[in-house]
């Protein structure tokens, strides 16, 4: 694919994929992805040729994580010669918190030439023109990095880190086109799964979708369903596939993005069908022991309903599922009505015994149980547990 | 530096730099070399533009270990980049075998079109042409790598591997040009170091020199001294820096290669001067610690003289010398006549034993000595030990 810096009438719509969280060379309970991987990436190959895109973004975390094995490195090579020496599309790399900024980075300053845009550090400011759009690479970067890299002491916090990665891509804007964000970040509002390693403890590493407001789009990576965060055009794409049992309900998908000669952006959800599909299972271990319940191949995350332990259940289980990643006893039903919870320092032992009860057994106390706490907590709390 | 690869008329002499065995990020005794391997690498930088060299060969061993540290990537990433893209020179880098192949190669497809040739598996087979010549990269194997890539059972051996790279790379020599092979292996005959990691036990690792006899050069990588190999145009290039206290007397150097417009090849060496000297220094703790010998910040490895243990010797010899990087006792000093070594078992017990105590202690046994062996010896040799 071919264009001009200099070219001012724009191909309409102009037209790209957007996703994330590729996670190459990822292992969940020891099963290794790479082949699911593999299969995946062929099926982005595919959308890339058929839908014509101009660019393919991925908005980090590429590799799961900073030395990936080296077969994850093979198949980015792989999957990086069909999409940009075969199909001609030019890809967009930023690094996420899994990746390592040095090592993703490397020879980037060679490979944007070929069409390759790899933004590893954040050295790299010049924004990638293709079509009518400015991509704006912002790669992932801790407080601490992005305060020495920008030479900003006032970055404190994730929010701080991006607001200035923002304001020197604006900065780099040139005018007439569209302007469009990458970047990888927990965006207030978001909805996580168990599979994003956190930007930091407390809550400090989210960001506010506010910065994104004046984006013609925004394709971000980090959280794993594909989701809209505060604006339409601000966008999660979501993960290549299931990466924990937390996604078992996610559709995995591309999302591909239509800028119009005007108006805001219109995306689609283009899904992308696993080699293996990733499900949660529960039932009685009899039942499932019947026959399989779906396709017996799927990785899946069986919740055991039996009162007690099943002796050898994982082998047993084995012989009909062969992909078992994980069983556990099923958690307790949802409780008939939900908890009023307050500052737990205002509630009353007794309520806060009784919610605790609730939560872990899954149903209220009887009354023995109830009077057992209370003889025990009045005991305690007058002062008389010494004896 | 721009080339047509349908120019017939070459600028001759044809000029390129060799070099080896890099190994950048290694670290020598606890000694972090990145410093010293920056400023070699700064001067291979001013010689590639001095000597108006039409390309660089680095032999192998870019990296020291299969996943360098990310400094070490990026200072590799800068250097190239000073090279490649700053001066014009290309630059060719193939694996050794402290190198990991996929790693070492990613996105090499992409980057021989921008003047960085980088062959890390041995599935690259195009020779890279360049004025007069033409370069076959032929990254380092061990005999089932090679098996696997080059599908042939036969080969068993590095000689094997190394000959069938080499007639892959003579089937795809284009007409006309000069012949220069770069390859990483232990040429026989070479002379070793302390640091090259073998590449096999036993001496199996070994390659013949004239492999590469009908070669109008020979770029080699993997021992660390400068010097020809069998034959005047079969050449290791030599480390960037002195790698271990083995290479102490080395002279260090890049070895600058002219190709006329016929007959054979002129090299040229030129010394590179290192950060810091590695010295190996000999005498007694007083004698040293009276003042400086030689530069004090060079690293030093020691050979004490002292017959006895000196208390806290690296600690008050470091408050002068602060690069230490290693101490021991002086090796005694060569037996004054050659031991004749048979195969052991034929050998006399009294005789094993001088021969041991000779190699100990650096000196023959006295008479007493020689008395209580007998005595010792007598009693186990005829079973009274257990007594």
């Amino acid at each position: 694919m071919q264009y001009s810096e200099d070219d001012t009438t724009f191909r309409n719509p102009m037209r790209f994929l957007h996703t994330s969280d590729w996670h190459l060379g990822k292992t969940l309970c020891n099963a290794n992805l790479l082949e699911d991987q593999a299969h995946a990436l062929d099926q982005v190959a595919a959308m890339a040729r058929e839908t014509r895109a101009e660019a393919l973004v991925v908005a980090g975390d590429v590799y799961d994580r900073a030395v990936p094995p080296k077969e994850a490195v093979a198949l980015l090579d792989d999957a990086l010669d069909r999409l940009v020496r075969g199909l001609g599309v030019p890809v967009l790399l930023i690094a996420g918190n899994h990746d390592s900024p040095e090592r993703l980075g490397f020879a980037s300053g060679f490979l944007g030439a070929q069409g390759l845009h790899v933004a590893g550090t954040l050295e790299a400011a010049a924004p990638v023109l293709i079509g009518s759009a400015a991509f704006h690479l912002l790669p992932y970067a801790d407080p601490v990095m992005a305060r020495h890299a920008l030479q900003d002491e006032g970055i404190r916090t994730h929010q701080d880190a991006l607001a200035a990665q923002l304001a020197r891509a604006r900065a780099a804007h040139p005018e007439g086109r569209r302007f469009i964000a990458v970047a990888h970040a927990f965006v207030a509002g978001g909805e996580g799964s168990d599979s994003e390693l956190g930007l930091a403890v407390g809550g400090t590493g989210e960001v506010d979708a506010a910065l994104f407001r004046d984006c013609d789009y925004a394709a971000l990576g980090h959280l794993h369903r594909p989701q809209v965060a505060g604006f339409p055009q601000v966008r999660y794409a979501g993960s290549l596939l299931k990466y924990s049992a937390s996604e078992a309900t996610h559709t995995k998908a591309l999302t591909l993005v239509e800028l119009p000669e005007r108006g805001p952006a219109h995306t689609e959800s283009l899904p992308l069908t696993p080699r293996r599909d990733l499900r949660r299972l529960r039932g009685h271990f009899d039942d499932l022991m019947r026959g399989p319940q779906g396709n017996p191949d799927d990785y899946l995350f069986l919740d055991l309903l039996d009162e007690g332990p099943v002796l050898d259940a994982m082998a047993r289980l084995r012989q009909i599922y062969p992909n078992i990643l994980g069983i556990q006893p099923a958690p307790p039903a949802a409780p008939a009505q939900d908890i009023v919870r307050t500052a737990d320092r205002d509630l009353d032992p007794a309520l806060l015994f009784e919610t605790f009860f609730q939560d872990t057994a899954g149903r209220g106390m009887d009354d023995e149980e109830r009077a057992l706490f209370h003889a025990v907590a009045g005991r305690l709390l007058s002062g008389e547990a010494a004896e």
